[in-house]
């Protein structure tokens, strides 16, 4: 028997376009042979269509356009597809689902059993869970239907699970003969080894194949890597697909000699670039973009958000805007000049000396008698996004903000200022990643990044002689406590007993709690961690901490 | 029997201050001779506690809370207070409940069964529901416990349930004399009278009598309007608490006649004018903030802004920044003046001409032979808020956006410029009512708001003789599209079939598109409706709507 993985990059909503991208990749799958074909979760609308899913009009467009697929493949083979739909009659109750279209026809659905509402999901704020996992004949086989987190609560893998039911138990109590597994499985550093050990855990334990078929593209900030894979009964890998771009792969699932198995490469650097050059590419023509715009100051960051960009949407759509102050030093300029030759982007440069001395004009009677601080350093910053805007406005192109994961954290970056833009692509990826990326980038291509970018001290420059490090720790030191505080939520005590610096770790997390209200306002960013900051990280604004223990 | 509703203003995540105010409020309440006392939910926390609950060390200083709670409170009398808590052994899991405090002990837990996942609510995210709802014998009498959701099931009064089990149903299975419900429930207009009237048909359908204890106070965007309240068995309201403010209710369950009832005020302006003042004076207060700064246009929209702000902080605290340029009209600064003047306010003033010429002039060789457009409005929009901005920086103070929210849901504003601030408080008033809580005022007070500028066509002044009118349709037109369009998610069709102008509908809805990009970076705002911007809105950005039918 030989099933398809249709791993298709949906845009949200885009029903037309959906419904086109499955009949295409179907066609091709039954023209290399296959005898049945199945997509991602949610394929039809695109995961996840968030809050477009309150509206009861947008279901029933679902169906008529599961109808348009089902008639284009109907003398084909049968088509698996993902999609919401209705089920009980007096009062309806949504489901995140599966339908079987076969000769023409809706025959027969399946649904989501677990529904995840943590971090960035929010299924049950949409959807009922179905009431236990099915399966449907075909040519002699029992296959169970999967969606996504319906395979995640093995008791046997996790050592904490957050469901009591597992459909995975359910169906293999059912005697299936293997499970196909219907996913739109966001993309996080090291996940992906996870999840291969998961199903080839569950494939041992109940000797039972495993066809894991996922999502691939950016939707805002979720990124989908792809990489469906096929395991035997023994747990086995015995096919996978491509990473970060489409597939159609045909799975023989009795002859595995005849399958494709791709070396994927899990170095942090490449899934990081991988990723972002994804997230970026697919955010803008998902939103009609062509091309993009940005500030370029000599650093790292920007230099990292430059090269993404280069390399997502051409070096010929993208803008480096040079914005010098009488504090840029000389370098920066030729270190910004030297990048965009190497990337081949354009470059605008506008001094902004005399809008620095018009502020300073303007506020004058108010500011009498006052020392500058950091209002000048954030008036500096601001005008710099106003002039990105303004382009942006007169001459079109996304506004890309270039601030890093552990400067949005700490709250070192100006809003209205550098955190500008319709998209802040690298705000999930901490300092020292942005680096080390930046160091692999420069081994594997010919060097992108002038070196003396990574080599100096990072500033801000917006006074004379500034360093980060004025103010923040090394970034070495800021970046694990950062880990420690916000990805594992350990206290500060613990962190403290860790063996950093009291005062350290007590400074940065008050500057976390701080900063809380410059991220409410950020640009949506591109989920690559455990917990970015973003649709998962709903903190209160107005809140204290207090309590007995501390005081 | 006498039981206290202790409706109560708790800083969320400030145990200490909570706690605090628990033992002051039960300490007046037993002085009045209270047999028992009962807090709203979650009362030790604050409502909503959002992410932070994801911090099990936060969930054993509540225990600690409570228990500190419960020595002070010993040898006065129970005390009901809603806490989060785990249960279960090998695996714990966390509920939204009450812990039932006697005797300086925590002596027993009760949880909520119903846990709401909709709108601003993503309880499932955090809690488990917990299996069925209790009760316990206080003096003879069954109380029934349950917290908020848990009365918002009822298969008779609701159309359409949310829930398949009701536990109001099965406490008066239980046969409970009372049924107390712990509270902190949402304001939005028009939502008091629905609990009224859904708590009196709940009385009379089980002949018992409900107490209903309800938070007060702003928390972020959710404003709690306290309006605690008893009702008889006959469903009659025997007594009712204060509105926009704290209380001690100490309620005589058997003479009634002992009780006070008020007169509450649901007219929609004077309801939309108190949830501003409380929500801006609680995000100020419980930000740390004791000034508040904004730009006065001479329209209405900053004119209502410093009304409230005068109202919630004081005069004294507010600042009224006026910023003209060329385009601002005499009557604009007159205006803003004579409405300073009114309310007492301090004013600035600093002319964005320079800041305007020098941006015109920086940016001239990019636009070299371009003709002026909406870049050179949203430069003067932004110029105004990085002033706005700086004397914050320099001289503290809270910025407050003026945007209302007709303007965010068709864009008719500038992010980064206009759309600044750390509090957007009346993004969720649509236009037309924002005019008629003016008029309100006026009738109410000397006339607050001068005449003119609720008069006059409402008009940005970012270039010569603009009128709002000149893009958007008539306010009066607007919002009911956007009523029908947002809030009840009609789709275009039907509304066009409800007489609207096609043309204006479709270009409505396209300009709410559009403008998602926008919303997604706004201050946080206060919602007064059923559906505001913010963290009851979750669109996908990337995404386009595209169906079978429409085509």
């Amino acid at each position: 028997m030989r099933i398809a993985l249709l791993q298709i990059n949906p845009i949200v909503c885009d029903l037309r376009k959906n419904a086109e991208k499955i009949v295409l990749a179907a066609g091709k799958a039954f023209e290399k042979g296959a005898d049945i074909c199945v997509t991602p979760e949610l394929a039809i609308i695109g995961y996840p269509p968030r809050d477009l899913l309150l509206n009861p009009q947008l279901i029933d467009n679902c169906e008529e356009a599961l109808n348009w697929v089902a008639q284009r493949t109907k003398n084909l083979g049968p088509v698996l597809t993902g999609t919401p739909f209705w089920s009980g009659h007096d009062q309806k109750v949504l489901h995140n689902g599966a339908c079987l279209l076969k000769g023409g026809e809706l025959t027969r659905y399946f649904g989501k059993t677990l529904l995840p509402s943590y971090d960035v999901f929010d299924e049950q704020r949409y959807f009922s869970a179905y009431e236990g996992p099915g399966y449907f004949d075909f040519q002699g086989k029992k296959i169970g239907v999967t969606i996504c987190e319906d395979i995640w609560n093995d008791k046997d893998f996790w050592k904490k699970r957050r469901y009591g039911t597992d459909p995975v138990r359910t169906l293999a109590d059912l005697g299936v003969d293997l499970i196909v597994n219907m996913s739109a499985s966001p993309f996080s550093l090291g996940k992906q080894k996870t999840r291969a050990s998961m199903l080839g855990s569950l494939a041992r334990k109940y000797h039972i194949s495993f066809l894991f078929c996922n999502q691939v593209g950016g939707n805002d900030d979720l990124i989908f890597a792809g990489r469906s894979m096929a395991l035997d009964e023994e747990g086995m890998i015995i096919a996978s697909g491509r990473e970060f771009e489409e597939d159609v792969m045909v799975v023989d699932v009795d002859n595995p000699d005849n399958n494709q198995v791709r070396d994927h490469d899990y170095c942090p650097e490449s899934e990081t670039w991988n990723a972002l050059v994804l997230g970026l590419r697919d955010y803008m023509n998902k939103s009609g973009f062509s091309r993009a715009l940005l500030g370029l100051s000599g650093g790292i960051d920007s230099a990292m958000v430059a090269a993404v960009a280069a390399r997502a949407v051409g070096p010929e759509n993208v803008t480096g805007v040079l914005m010098p102050s009488p504090y840029s030093s000389l370098g920066s300029i030729e270190d910004s000049l030297e990048l965009a030759a190497n990337l081949g982007i354009k470059t605008l440069t506008i001094s902004i000396d005399d809008l620095m001395q018009a502020y300073d004009q303007s506020l004058k009677p108010v500011f009498k008698g006052m020392q500058k601080d950091v209002t000048e350093e954030n008036i500096q910053s601001r005008i710099r996004g106003n002039l990105l805007m303004a382009i942006s406005n007169k001459l079109g192109g996304l506004v890309l903000a270039t601030g890093n994961k552990s400067e949005l954290a700490v709250g070192y970056c100006t809003i209205y200022g550098d955190m500008s833009g319709g998209l802040s692509p690298i705000s999930d990826v901490p300092k020292t990643l942005v680096y080390s990326v930046a160091r692999w980038l420069n081994r594997t291509t010919h060097p992108l990044i002038p070196v003396r970018i990574i080599t100096k001290a990072p500033s801000a420059e917006l006074k004379p002689d500034q360093k980060d490090q004025d103010i923040l720790p090394d970034y070495e030191i800021l970046d694990q406590i950062l880990h420690l505080h916000i990805q594992c939520l350990v206290p500060e005590e613990k962190i403290i007993a860790e063996g950093f610096d009291p005062e350290t770790v007590r400074s940065v997390a008050s500057m976390v709690k701080s900063a809380e209200f410059k991220r409410r306002q950020s640009p949506p960013g591109l989920k690559i961690t455990d917990l970015a900051f973003g649709t998962g990280w709903r903190m209160p604004l107005a809140s204290r901490c207090s309590s007995f223990t501390k005081k």
